[in-house]
């Protein structure tokens, strides 16, 4: 209801929009401010934290504003005299160049080295990720970005006594020469052999390498020893966080209360949950009496809660210890209402009573039940971090796998989590619907772009029912920027949609039954034959999979051939992954299903990304998306075979298709596809009232004659075709 | 040119042919002897033995008579008067029931126990292999047999001082109740978890456990040390093997001289290969100073030379310790002709002079080596023995990689080793085609056995060029014999082949110009629906590896589901992988190459089986396997492409094919195959004037009609005929 005025850096400009109640002012505000041409390049880190605020549902405090610009001023120095000259550092000019989304990283430079020097330590490393090692993290865990300037996803820094370097790859190496000042390196070779050989080169023999031992991995660690070994460097595990001493305005844990998950969507209450993963621990052979949680979706998903502390995800921060007749969990106490209390059990400590602790407790919680005599802890290795793994001595106290049990039960949903997941991705498929419709009558106009075509899909998903924000940074790419592994659009590689470029996206939802996740590729105009065949050539790969029978229990890695095998056919190929499992209203990269070597078997009931791709330099992208839900096939002669059902509900682009190419029973998995569409999708177009796109749906969903291969029409057919005609022509 | 009357224990038998001079008389009277009733029930290392001493050239020395009537009482204590009765032991009893197959190994255990005394250990562990840690060993490392009376391929005994147990997997229970005494313990977990379990329960805490390091891998001591870890027992490494100090009568080392391959089988010289892996010794980041070779084909690929030494592999015993500057080839020095070393240039030091050494003093000298300053030695540690790993300290002297450099190079035949590798493959399908074309005549009449079959075989191949006798043991199977994994033909289990039943048969020659592996399946009668559908599928599974098309670089494990996917559709699968390298006159599996996780990714110019299969318990087995060379091919869009080229060349049952199951492309692939049959066997028996045969395989390659998938023909085709119908019926 209110107009804005911003003033900043002698600049006046007017906010353009009215606002409504429920719109969250300061992202909007942020959001607009973004796209001005003087703000800095990659505002990727606002954003995240904007679709973060988005996601809430609480009043915004006051302080948020001041986080905000906070958050803003970091990014870069909106200097307007230079933002016109280049954009990238020269450190070998007297004086440097810096330009002006450059951060001078001076001062916090200064008070790390005295905090080194107190620890006696003469280099200390700064990754990038949090105690959790999660995949997206919080403002406050972002130090690296603090440090360096530097806002990239990806990257770790060193500082010694008189250096400062950062390593990230390839696809930052710009942004990194737009951000970080003169103090720092750059170094491309982001393997951590490449970092010890530097620590090596830089820090005198003798000498301690000071870490946070909650920032590393357990491989994180054992790949710095191994590589510092016999270097007469040693790691010094340091538990308190030297950057969090110097970063003075380090954004404070967000004080939002944590919520239960309604009934409706949960099938497994917290202590069936309980009981079941106590089970597993005590049919393990090896007897652990603990199980330690450390991923955020790991105790989140045994307590049917959330929080919305990391973006993206609706995490929060925690822990939990799970002994056969304890409960320890570990958060923000301050943060659990006294009816969440009630709902936990958490007056009382018997084996089905939560005992509420501190979430910083943790580590002394952990030593102390340690000593106790007998006890072996159960940990998963992929998402504990050093610092708790390290207390867990002597060795026999430690009994490791690569995933906890409760990450393997997870990735099998229980029937009402397979049901809402569907449901989800039922009205899901009705924004990109709506999306995909819009974008067929606004781009002939000339008046879209990346950014405003991204702001629509999120804008559709939100008006759905349950919608809880988007489940990542939109990517809407069109022409050469979808050729870009990771690119989202800025101001300043925004492009206008047109009928003369595909265009890619890929987007998806939270939502308080499930997460999305779906791409889809299009072209407005005349594709050329190349885009066809490829898109083809995709389109073969994700439906191979999709039909593909197997027996329970094998492995992704193993399968996702069937996704480029059309493409390698013709020299084609691409360089990602081919899916990965998706969460209910949870991570929408979840670990460890899906189609990579870490992934483990698929099992009836996971969900997971089907998802090849063809990307061709500076000219244009293809992704094919789908989720998809793993089920029981009945076979002639076998028990236990699987197959795909995709869950994903949104037909692919008619004018790219090149029917010739399709396998017969390509086409007919594809024309059954398409009627689950029109039934389940149709249904739910019917209820909201949504007519025209209904149409649309019907329209794009029509069935192609199934007239058989390429291949066996052209010769088989036509051959007994001839042998037909030539038949008629005796008889008659 | 003699009659041979054979007198054991009170039997009179006369060996019932006459024999030729070049037939060696040994083995025949052997292998007429394993094939009467009252010999062993498992006869394998005696016709391991033998096919080895068939493989020779040279003439018989005296003692091999004696060598192999021992190695015949080894395996059996020959009573008539308990043949009739239990096959297999019972220890329950008192006394306990033994059958004549079991060995008394009282003494042996009781010198064994003598030795661990004075070395003070509570146990020693026994293994099955040998310091090369090769697939197939030399009688005299068969010190698991020696020690424990049982000859399976696989398996491992530990000996404390007053039990004994074996560990052997389920294909060799039986075996092991036969041939075993009451001394010993059969354990069914094969893991090394259960070997360290039971050790630990019956070693004393804080005692030792000997082993002997050259017999165990990295990984295997890895997995005991583990295991064993806080149990308060540990390893002792004992480099003397303790059993080889009980067994008197131990086969010495085969006297015969070592040789080297013709100029006509080579184009790399061995001092080109010298360069060449010196060149990569300089390539690599780690500045190796010194390669050590311990896998026998390392050696013998490296210097073009063979030996005899392991059954059915023309390996001798030998080390490689290669530096920049020196070559050490450690062997038994006698068996070194004065031309080989003039071959070899051993009289000088230079860099590519080859200095002789001892076989047995690899050890020391690598620990004189290690100990000069500035060293580092590359291992492979896939085939490393823990003995040489373990004087290599401290760690900045080891540089590892799981396959040395001379297997990786060794993997990707040259064009000389192509050649020949596809020319030996169109003699050995002539084989395989006389003997089939043999079964086809010969089964009707009620005579062959899979005995016989096996002997046939065997004996075609033997009668082509350079034929260097068989490459494995040949699996000859009729019906529910074929079902069984690793199935060899005996006495006891051997079948009459009859119309009735599939029959397998799975074998591969040596040739000195390459080493051959092929499966082919076949009814003589009429197959049920069941076999044919089964059959069909396997071959679909076959020629969907053979055709696809993928990058240079991809690796098996992750295609090798092409060859089960026709299968899986059905509820059907394969309990085996789906290939391995192969050879050059070398090992028939030869490593890295391969379907399987720990294969390398596929180069042009490697070679590999591919055998998908399928087994119904009781009933039959169905198995096509066929070596492939990698070859690159033209894509259309892409470079560095590759596809397999099939070089066995036999065609497959056309009984067994049901035609409405193949794709339009599998249709053309198979008669793209039958083509280049007969093409090139066609000239090949056209050349040793083989008429029969010629017709035998023009009849059996005849081109099948191209008439498309049968899912295009049912439903597309016939609709296109329908309407083509009905256009003239309009018409006309």
């Amino acid at each position: 209801m209110n107009h804005f005025v911003f003033i900043y850096l002698g600049n006046f400009l007017m906010f353009p929009k009215t606002l409504s109640g429920h719109e969250n002012p300061v992202c909007l505000v942020l959001q607009w401010l973004l796209e001005k041409p003087l703000f800095v390049k990659d505002p990727q880190p606002l954003r995240v934290w904007i679709c973060l605020q988005r996601a809430r549902s609480v009043k915004m405090p006051s302080f948020s504003w001041l986080l905000a610009l906070y958050l803003a001023a970091l990014t870069g120095n909106t200097d307007g005299a230079v933002a016109r000259e280049s954009t990238e550092r020269n450190c070998s000019l007297t004086p440097p160049y810096l330009p002006s989304t450059a951060v001078n990283t001076s001062l916090q430079l200064e008070e790390l080295r005295v905090q080194m020097r107190a620890m006696n330590i003469s280099a200390y490393i700064i990754p990038a990720t949090d105690a959790h090692l999660s995949e997206y993290i919080a403002p406050r865990d972002a130090r690296l970005a603090f440090m360096t300037g530097f806002t990239g996803s990806a990257g770790t820094a060193v500082v010694t006594l008189n250096k400062a370097a950062l390593w990230t790859d390839s696809r930052y190496w710009v942004q990194a020469e737009r951000q970080m000042d003169c103090n720092w390196e750059l170094e491309k070779d982001v393997s951590i052999s490449s970092v010890a050989e530097w620590l090596i080169s830089e820090v005198p023999k003798g000498d301690e390498i000071g870490f946070d031992p909650f920032l590393f991995s357990l491989k994180t660690q054992g790949d710095y020893n191994i590589n510092l070994d016999s270097s007469d460097r040693s790691l010094k595990s340091i538990t308190e966080n030297l950057v969090d001493k110097v970063w003075k305005e380090r954004p404070s844990v967000p004080p939002d209360n944590l919520t239960r998950l309604p009934d409706r969507v949960i099938q497994r209450t917290w202590q069936e949950k309980v009981e079941h993963i106590r089970t597993q621990m005590g049919d393990n052979p090896y007897k652990p009496t603990g199980l330690l949680l450390s991923a955020l979706d790991e105790t989140a998903w045994l307590f049917n809660m959330r929080g919305n502390d990391i973006p993206y995800n609706p995490f929060f921060y925690s822990y939990t210890l799970l002994t056969m007749d304890e409960i320890w969990l570990f958060l923000h106490v301050e943060r659990v209402t006294e009816e969440l209390k009630v709902y936990l059990n958490a007056s009382c400590e018997g084996a089905l009573c939560v005992q509420l602790k501190g979430y910083d407790t943790i580590l002394d919680h952990l030593k102390n039940y340690v000593t106790r005599p007998g006890v072996k802890v159960w940990i998963g290795t992929e998402y504990t971090n050093y610092a708790l793994y390290e207390v867990i001595t002597p060795q026999d106290k430690l009994l490791t796998s690569s995933y906890s049990p409760v990450l393997t039960t997870k990735a099998v949903k229980d029937e009402t989590e397979q049901q809402i997941l569907r449901d989800a991705h039922v009205r899901d498929a009705i924004v990109v619907i709506q999306f995909l419709m819009w974008l067929e009558k606004t781009v002939p106009e000339g008046n879209a772009t990346e950014l405003t075509a991204a702001e629509y899909v999120d804008k559709c998903r939100s008006k759905q029912k349950d919608s809880r924000g988007p489940s990542f940074a939109t990517i809407s790419a069109s022409g050469p920027n979808a050729a870009l592994a990771h690119y989202s659009p800025t101001k300043e590689t925004n492009r206008r949609l047109t009928v003369d470029e595909m265009y890619l996206v890929d987007s998806g939802g939270q939502y308080l039954d499930g997460t999305t996740d779906i791409t889809r590729t299009v072209h407005w105009g005349k594709p050329t034959e190349m885009q066809k065949e490829a898109f083809t050539r995709v389109l073969m790969g994700n439906i191979e999979i999709s039909r593909t029978i197997f027996p329970s229990g094998t492995r992704g890695v193993n399968m996702e051939m069937l996704g480029r095998r059309a493409l390698w056919e013709v020299g084609l190929n691409y360089g990602h992954g081919t899916g990965h499992g998706v969460g209910n209203y949870f991570g929408v990269h979840e670990w460890p299903v899906g189609f990579q070597s870490n992934n483990i078997g698929f099992r009836a009931g996971m969900f997971t990304s089907i998802e090849p791709g063809y990307y061709k330099e500076n000219d244009f992208g293809i992704r094919i998306e789908d989720v998809a839900v793993v089920v029981p096939v009945q076979t002639k002669y076998g028990n236990n075979y699987l197959t795909f059902d995709t869950v994903s509900l949104v037909p692919y682009d008619r004018k790219l298709i090149d029917m010739s190419l399709l396998s017969s029973e390509q086409l007919h998995w594809l024309n059954k596809y398409y009627e689950t569409i029109r039934s389940l999708v149709g249904a739910e177009l019917d209820n909201q009232g949504l007519h025209e796109e209904k149409d649309w749906m019907l329209r794009n969903t029509e069935p192609f004659a199934e007239i058989g291969s390429s291949a066996s029409v052209s010769s088989s057919s036509l051959t007994l075709i001839a042998l037909a005609v030539a038949m008629l022509h005796n008889i008659v």
